[in-house]
């Protein structure tokens, strides 16, 4: 199965031009051929297959046909986390759009403070495009940062379950019903204001075990935990 | 805190020689100074504090001191994955063992034959080293392959509990207790064969969700739910 990740009204402007970096890659080194079925997504979490109607030099064209999942998780995750260096921060968008976060975040707290480029944030969402293909699901991740701690509050509105991880948390969570927000503190830990502000902003705690956690790693593991645990652990 | 990896009988012969990398790490660029505490590990799993004792130009002395927990999870795993490339297979060495596995063997599939050299094995352990102190765990992964496919019977010997990710399988798992074995596969997935030849050797079918996750991603998202969770999930 090959998905493609087209532009949000491409999939009611049926056909589809495929050109450019879409069309070296699914006509030259995948050698897609006429009459063979693509699917379509839109970054926003729809779905179709299509038909190759059509094959050029330099552009193809596909024709949209029926529905077919997105394949999203139905728990709307948003990571918020404090910005490691750009390629682990890669790392943590890449492994986190597989796994299904909706929202990725990147945050300053005392401990990491670092600030990212506009050219580091296309980098960023390259990576989650790519990897949107890749795993076969509809929806791009939005990508936004690095903002300042005292955003939080804003950055939380429409999140009702809010988890931060912690080494003083206890294992196990249950991320109940609604969007979740998971909250990934630097290697060097939230500071003691920052851990007062989080609960005060009714983040709980939740600890990962007793091994000192990337802050990438926290993150992919969480996501994990929430999006493919099949019962709250 | 910093953790000093050493070798296996030096937590039993104080005080301990540190020199070369691991002195210019700690003492040139951490600036480590007399009477400081480092926690030693032997990589078989004990983990003890020790004391700065003497500082030279370019050695130092340890004087160890009493135990310390070394970190490492109850549940013994064993990571068998289809080997990726070099640089997907350092970030599942690098993460797993964060988060804990005790074992990674790379195995060749269908679908993904491929095999690293004594060179690159050299550089998985490294990374693993390295994760070991970052994470401040007690226990050196052991890192094997590139293993025929046949060689599985062997490898699983030992390992009660046998489970292996496949799109096929429902969410949702119970490692139970003993060992666990978590089999990931290539990302174009395991042939009928190997499909057969798993359930064969009493492994347990688990998905992760629809969406297709790359080998280090599963490798990594399986190793969380099963050394991370509170309850089976």
């Amino acid at each position: 199965m090959i998905t493609l990740l087209v532009s949000p009204d491409a999939l009611d402007a049926s056909p589809i031009e495929v050109t450019g970096d879409s069309y070296r890659h699914l006509f030259r080194a995948r050698r897609l051929e006429l009459g063979e079925r693509v699917r379509v997504v839109d970054g926003k979490g729809h779905a179709r297959w299509s038909t190759v109607e059509q094959v050029g030099r330099t552009t193809a064209r596909l024709v949209v046909a029926e529905e077919t999942p997105g394949n999203e998780p139905e728990r709307e995750l948003t990571i918020l986390a404090a910005a490691p260096r750009m390629q682990r921060a890669a790392w943590l968008v890449e492994k986190t759009t597989e796994i299904g976060a909706v929202t990725i975040r990147f945050i300053n707290s005392e401990r990491s403070p670092r600030s990212y480029g506009e050219a580091s944030l296309g980098r960023l969402r390259r990576v989650a495009a790519a990897a949107v293909e890749q795993c076969h699901r509809a929806r791009i991740p939005e990508i936004t940062g690095v903002h300042p701690f005292s955003e939080l509050a804003n950055l939380l509105a429409g999140c009702p379950q809010r988890w931060f991880l912690d080494p003083y948390g206890a294992a196990g969570m249950d991320p109940g019903t609604g969007p979740v927000a998971l909250l990934v503190g630097p290697e060097g830990g939230w500071s003691e204001i920052e851990r007062e502000a989080l609960l005060g902003l009714d983040c709980r705690r939740w600890g990962l075990g007793e091994r000192t956690l990337r802050v990438e790693t926290a993150a992919v593991a969480g996501c994990s935990l929430i999006l493919l645990a099949k019962t709250p652990m």
